[in-house]
Formats: structure tokens, sequence, C-alpha cells
């Protein structure tokens, strides 16, 4: 390095050569302190946004997540304008996103689900340019090939150290698993860990690692933990729905699948855990052990898995304290990337080794069509999350849903909003009956094997029909709210104002 | 979907939306199967390989692994010619690489260390186009930025699911982390898991999940697991490596590094043990709990951590059994991907925390400068590994050695090859003295405060050459056989023919 003559300028078979210079080289370790900024405001500031920066923000706080509305009011603060939301999902908790959008802070969102203000504001005209709705294993694919380009990814962190290195386990907002940020801390220019709880280096647990992280941003706190942990996580006890319940079970009994190595995703609502309730006790009652159980987590998926019914959970996400405990402690419990879970590139995800996934419907229609975005008067109320991914990975899709709800069909002629194709459903199971979709004749002679009769789905219709005392009302307008994207990209539905 | 109302051509705000095509869905069970291979023929065959093809290796293995040379033998089966090998490193056992290279089955290799008959065979000149010796932090920083374009990564499994989910803690090869495949598996076009135990479905505790791979093919064996472990994992008991480990451990001490969350790094040998065990006895004396030790990781720092002198680990590669199961049972025992450890980028890497590194030398010079790829005889028998990465970053490394090995000076006027620039290593110690770079004069003051008497580097020369019987012999052929490059891609030297 002394000499010009040690380092040639060009070798053959190789090409031209770059010397190191000795002036340049130094000890690196003054230079890479990571910046540890003491705000929002002084994060933003570093990042020296521009106007239309896409900004993307996971959802494992939930309805506790106070670190969406605390960046966008900095960005506010910041004189910054049309900024591209990606956020994984939108919860009423984030209701002051509705100002940010009528001031033109926030030009366009995309979400894997959206419900609460946000959600109506936007149903009601609230945006010029449309809502994308993507599914989760969608937003994954997005990210991962390069069409949805993150600018910046607010990663908010339970805990942190200051080089960045996050933990999902530790921290007063601790939420477990950090499946939802993962691709986009891959893809993202730069990458901001937001946290409340900074730990001495390094970080114990760690799950993102600081050579994706940029800078640390301190906030006061990152939410309120009541709103991270979903209430429903145990099975529900009314009588509609542990029929339901029991019927679903039966089902998935008679399919032939409930083998060992069986593997199941069930929501985490009263209905869907009441049904993998009902399969524990046919799985005990065989002596059948599943192989694993996915999806979002709950603590009587842990039960589960205590007992012997399940050897494994892939978990994308923890709803309750329990889960959370489980995934710290017992190496059978696994995290799982978003990617991982229902991504629908070529390399397969988790969701395409299911053997039965429980769901659920806003409506259902004559094709088997399902709608969870919109409720019957037409406002947004949710999206796909996981539900078009896990119809199209599973062996057999059930859908349970009571035949009407407040007044409304629930099986219709055709849905408001067509969230998942028909084509990935199998059966939906109702508290007046249980219809199989056509081109399932193998399942349908199964199950009247078993002694369960199924009807057409028609029939269900028209007792739905018969049973409710309003229709669903469909807007006309020219005002397209929101897009409904398919895993792949393409576009199952528009959602019109209202 | 039945409808092409449903789903306009156009959105405004939006832009062209392409409607999902109800032909076009379908359950994604059956098509997502990954293929599991029966052996590496197939597997080569399925990938429809061309001619030049870009193929990475990762070294977990060690003297161990038999998955580089089988994929090559499949290759040349194959026909494939002019295959460039990025291995992250070559050793002994992969000799029967020479013939690949003498038959053009191999046109070019890259890797970061490189020992025995491969090293040899290159040395004297086997090659047209140089070899290209790369840090493990460039390594990441190579594959992550795009220069090292990889067109398969063959990741060596010790178990693996159908779905291609990789762990490195169970199987017969166990080997624990596995810390050098990561950035191979995020950027390589294609990823092939190679395993001798296919586990079922969902592997227990995955390192590399399955939306990373994109096939799984079998083999018999992954090697030898006697040689993925290496030797000496115990602190050397000879005299002189006493001497010098307790004199680097009093420099330790005497820099003002050794508080509460001090960090070392130290490798394998047996004098760096020495020194970690001698830095460990002050550290019990005077009550100092250091925050981590980083590296490869072998039984003895895991003593380290049990004893609490450490609160963690953080471990890109494991050296022995011990190692292995307090990586599977011990949370603060964290693995950590070569990215993570090295990676040169904005974002910072472990080395960059790092209070003190304990470091080898083939051949330290008059500048400080370091050789750890060359002999006295001019071959190869080595690379940087992470000793480039480690001296950046660390504040304070030390250079552990002799004076002389087999009759040679250590210390010499000029090393035979530049692998680590002098300015980043700050002290040197040896059995005749301790010599401190002239850029660290505060350093030097704290020595001789402590009571130690450093030198000049002269001075140690001086003595070297008195006790050496021979000196090395430096080519001046015109054919460069290998490229030493520095951590930031520019080059420190090259590496004649012999």
């Amino acid at each position: 390095m002394t000499d010009h003559l040690r380092v040639p300028d060009f070798v053959e078979g190789f090409g031209p050569l770059q010397e190191t210079r000795v002036s340049s080289v130094s000890k690196s370790h003054g230079q890479h302190r990571k910046p540890v900024l003491p705000d929002l405001d002084a994060a933003i500031s570093a990042l020296e946004l521009k106007d239309g920066a896409v900004l993307s923000f996971h959802h494992h706080l939930r309805n506790g997540d106070a670190v969406m509305v605390a960046v966008l009011e900095a960005a506010a603060r910041a004189g910054l304008r049309d900024l591209h939301v990606a956020a994984s999902s939108i919860f009423a908790v984030h209701a002051p996103l509705v100002k940010h959008i009528e001031s033109g802070v926030i030009g366009s969102i995309c979400t894997n689900f959206m419900s609460g203000p946000v959600a109506e504001a936007i149903s009601r005209g609230l945006m010029t340019s449309p809502v994308l709705l993507r599914t989760h294993g969608g937003r994954a694919r997005a990210i991962r090939s390069g069409e949805l380009e993150i600018d910046v990814a607010f990663v908010a962190a339970p805990s942190c150290d200051p080089m960045g290195n996050i933990s999902g386990t530790t921290g007063p907002q601790a939420c477990g698993v950090l499946g939802y940020p993962q691709c986009d801390v891959l893809c993202a220019k730069r990458v901001v860990a937001v946290t409340d709880t900074l730990v001495d280096y390094p970080a114990q647990r760690i799950q993102i690692s600081q050579d994706s992280v940029d800078m640390v941003a301190l906030v006061r706190s990152l939410g309120d933990v009541s709103g991270i942990l979903s209430g429903t996580t145990r099975p529900s006890e009314q009588p509609d729905d542990l029929e339901i319940a029991s019927k679903a079970a039966r089902v998935i009994e008679a399919s032939g699948l409930l083998v060992n190595g069986f593997s199941l995703q069930n929501g985490a609502g009263g209905t869907s855990l009441a049904t993998a309730a009902a399969l524990g006790r046919v799985m005990e009652r065989k002596g059948i052990v599943g192989s694993f159980a996915s999806g979002g987590v709950t603590g009587f998926h842990v039960d589960m898995l205590e007992a012997g019914l399940f050897e494994s959970l892939l978990n994308v996400q923890c709803f309750d304290l329990k889960a959370i405990e489980s995934f710290r402690n017992d190496p059978r419990h696994q995290g799982m990337s978003a990617s991982m879970y229902a991504n629908p590139h070529e390399r397969g995800a988790v969701v395409d080794r299911l053997d039965a996934v429980v769901l659920g419907a806003a409506e259902i229609d004559l094709e088997f069509n399902v709608n969870v975005t919109t409720r019957a008067d037409g406002l947004i109320m949710g999206g796909s999350g996981g539900h078009a991914d896990t119809a199209a990975g599973a062996t057999l899709s059930i859908v349970t849903t009571k035949l009407t709800a407040a007044g409304f069909p629930k099986i219709v002629d055709r849905v408001g909003t067509l969230t998942t194709p028909g084509k990935t459903i199998d059966v939906v199971v109702t508290n007046a009956g249980i219809a199989v979709n056509p081109g399932r004749d193998d399942l349908t002679d199964r199950l009247r094997a078993a002694g369960l009769t199924p009807v057409p789905i028609e029939e269900l219709h028209r007792l739905a029909l018969e049973q409710s005392e309003r229709r669903p009302q469909r807007s006309m307008s020219d005002h397209i709210v929101a897009i409904s994207e398919y895993r792949d990209g393409t576009v199952t539905d528009v959602i019109r104002k209202v």
C-alpha cells in the first residue's frame, strides 16, 4: 500500500483493480455509532424525506398502536405532503389519519385490512385516490418483487438496542412475533426502529438485526398494551356458534384429512376457536396428533400444543399474553414472516401446507365468493388479511357463518365485495345447514357417508332471505374508494363510495 | 368476476386494473409441493444451469464438508464448464476441486479463506484467472450490494423439511449457527437446500425458511462430523503461548476498556483462548461483567458465559459441540448472519461494537500491516476471514505472535501479502515484547503507566531477524494467482505464482 507497484492497475483474466488507499482506511468504530434520535421529529428530519415518500408500518400493536399516528404527526409538522402509507393493517386507533388525509399530508394508502373511522371516512369518499387492499401474502409478494417500493419502514420495536437490534418479546408493549415487518426491513430503502424501551447492546432475542436498521428513534410509549391484545381469545359459548363449530369439526373429520400430521388454521374469533376446540376433542378421542397449527396464535392454540394435539405452532402474530409467553419459551412455537406465511410466489408458503382452514365471512354468495371487506351497507370494515391466502392454500377451506346478521342475509346472491374467490372455498357451514362447492363432489360424497347432509347453497340462500328483514345496499357511485387486490396482484373487485 | 362490469379497466387516481380471471384462480396446494430431488444430479438437471454460472457454498461444515465437492462432481457429470465457485471458505477436504479446475469445470473462484491442496495448487499457478479473496464482511457487502450475483446458493442443511425449512441444530452433522449462508439465500436467484436428514414438516428451530428455498436435494451424508469441529478449542498450555496471552490480557486491562460492558472477540487458536482465559481471571477478580463475546464460538466461550463473565454471545459459527448445545438451549447465546457480524455498510456491524479483538498473524511488518494469507514461502494458506473486519471494528486490535516460526521471522520489514492494513492494528504482543502502533500514543502512555514497557516494532523486527535462520521468499512472477480484497471492495494486495 505504500508502494504503488504492489497492486497493479489491471490483472489479466480479472480486470481493473482499485488499490486500497491508506488514507481511506480507518477504524470504523467511531463512524458506526448509529444515530439514536430523541424523538420522531428528529428522525423525520434526519431522513430528509420528500413529498410523496412511501412509509410502511406493521400492525403487531393492533388497536393499541400509537406509532403510525405519531410518525404521521411528525411528518405533518415537517410539512410533508402526499405521503403514501403502506400499513399492514389500519385499526380504530388510527382515526387521526383522517385529518392527515384531509390536509393532504397523506395522499394514498395501501393496507391489508382496514376498520374503524379511517375505513368509514374512506368509504364515504374522503380520498381522491383509491386505497389498495392487499392480502397478507400479496403484500409480501409486492414488497419482495419490487412492486411496492418502500422509502422508509418504521418498525415499532417493543425493545431495541442502540444499534437497532429489535426484539418483540421484551418491553412493556411486548407483542411477541414480528412477522409482518420482515419483508419491509429487507427491502425498504431505510429502516427506522421506533422504541420506548432502549436496552443495552446487544438486545436479547433479536428478531430484526442491526444490519437492517438505519436509525433508532425514541418515543414515550409505543401505545396501549390493552389494545394490542385482541378481545376474544376463548372459544364461543353461544349455542348457535357451538352448533356451527360442531358441524365444522364434523366436516373436517369426515373429509379424511384428520389423520396424524393434520394441519389447521383458524382465526381468533369465538366460532373459529370453538371449531378448533371441538376438533381437539375428536383428535384426543382418536389419538390423532397434528403437525402444526398456524396463523395469528392465541393462548387457546398454546393449550392445544401443550396438550400434545399439535407438534408445533407456526406463528405470524401473537394475539394474547399466553401466546407471547409460549413463543418466548417453547421452541416448538416458531415465528414466521408474512412471506413464509403466505407469499404466493413459487417457493411456496406455510398456507400451502394447510389441510384445513376455518374462515369467517361478512357475506358468501351462490358462487361461494366471500366478502370480508365491506358491510351490507357498503362501508369498509376489513379486508382479506390472510383470508384469501389461506383459502387458496388449504386443501379444505371452510367458511362458518350464521344465516343472517343485523337483519341482513349473509348468504347472498352476489357478494357486495369479492374478497376471496369462490373457487378456493370448499364448504360453508351455517346454523341451518352445510353447503359444498359444486367443484368438490368428492367432499359431498364423504360428508354424506358421515351422515352429514349437505344442501345446495341456493337452499341456504333462500333461508337467509326468509330470515332477514333487510337487503344489502350496493353503491352505484362512480367514485371508487378502494381496490381489492388478489394475492397475485390482479383485482377481484372495486369498492365504491357509499 | 363473472361480470366484467365489476372491475373497470381503469380507475381515476390509480391507473389501469387487471381483473382476476376465475379460470386462473385455483387452490395453490397441489402446485406448491416443492421438488425434493433424490440426488444432486437431479438437482443440477432441474436447475438448467448454463456454463459460467455462479454457485455459492457456506463453510459451516468446515474440513468435514462433503457438499461442495459433491455438487461440483454432479456439475461435471452434467457437462457444465467455467463455473464460478463463490465459497465462504475452502479447506483441505475440498482437494477434489483441483481436478475440476484442471478440467475446466471450475473457471474462477472467490472465497474468504483458502487452505490445503486447492490453495497450494492455485499458488503454483493452476488457474488462469486469479482467485478473489474477500473478508467475511466484504463478502456480505458484495452479495447485498449486487456486486457478487449468485445464480444458485447450495446450502448444506443439517436438517431440512420437504419445503426447505432448514435447521443447523439437529441432524448427525449439526453445526449450530448458520451465519454464513444468510446473505446468499436472501440474494441468490435460486437456493437449493442439500440435506442428509429430511425431517417432517415443519422443521424445528428453523434458521432459513422455506420462502427462501427453491428445492431440496438429498445426499447420503453432508460430510464427516469430526472434520466439522475444529481441533483446538481449549486454551494453550505452552509456556511461550501463556506468556504472550498473559501480556495481551495485561494490555487489555491497561487500555482502560476492561470495565462493565466490555466486549471481546478472540479466535479459536490456543493463544487466543489463553488470552481470553487470562482476561477472564482478571474480570473475575475485579468483578467485571462483559456485555458480549463474538465471533466463531467455542465451548470455552460458553464457559465464560455460564460463569457470568459475559452477558451474551453473538455467534456466526460454532466451533465445537458444546457451542452447538449452548446455542440450542441458551437464549443469551444468539446466532448472527455474516452481514450482522461484519458487513462494512453504513448500518454498522457487530465488529464495530467490539472493545478488543485478539488476532493472529503469519507476518506483521514495520507498518503493522498483517499477513494471514500467505506463508513465508509464498503459498496461500488462509485469507482474512473476519481478520480485517474485526481489526477495523474493534477499538483495540491486538495481534499476538511469536517472533519466529519454522525458522522464518514473523516480524518483517514488509509483509508478503497485505491482508489487514496496519492502520487498523493497535498493538503487537510477542514473547519478546510489546509494540504499539505509533498512531496510538494514548495507548503507549497507558501501557507505561501499567508497568508494561512497549518497545518500537523495529526492535521486535531486529530480534526476530536475529532468531531466524531463513528469510521469506517473495515471488516476482507476473502471474497473479489471487487478489486480496479489503472489506470495502478495494484491493490491498495481489498474490503471485510461487
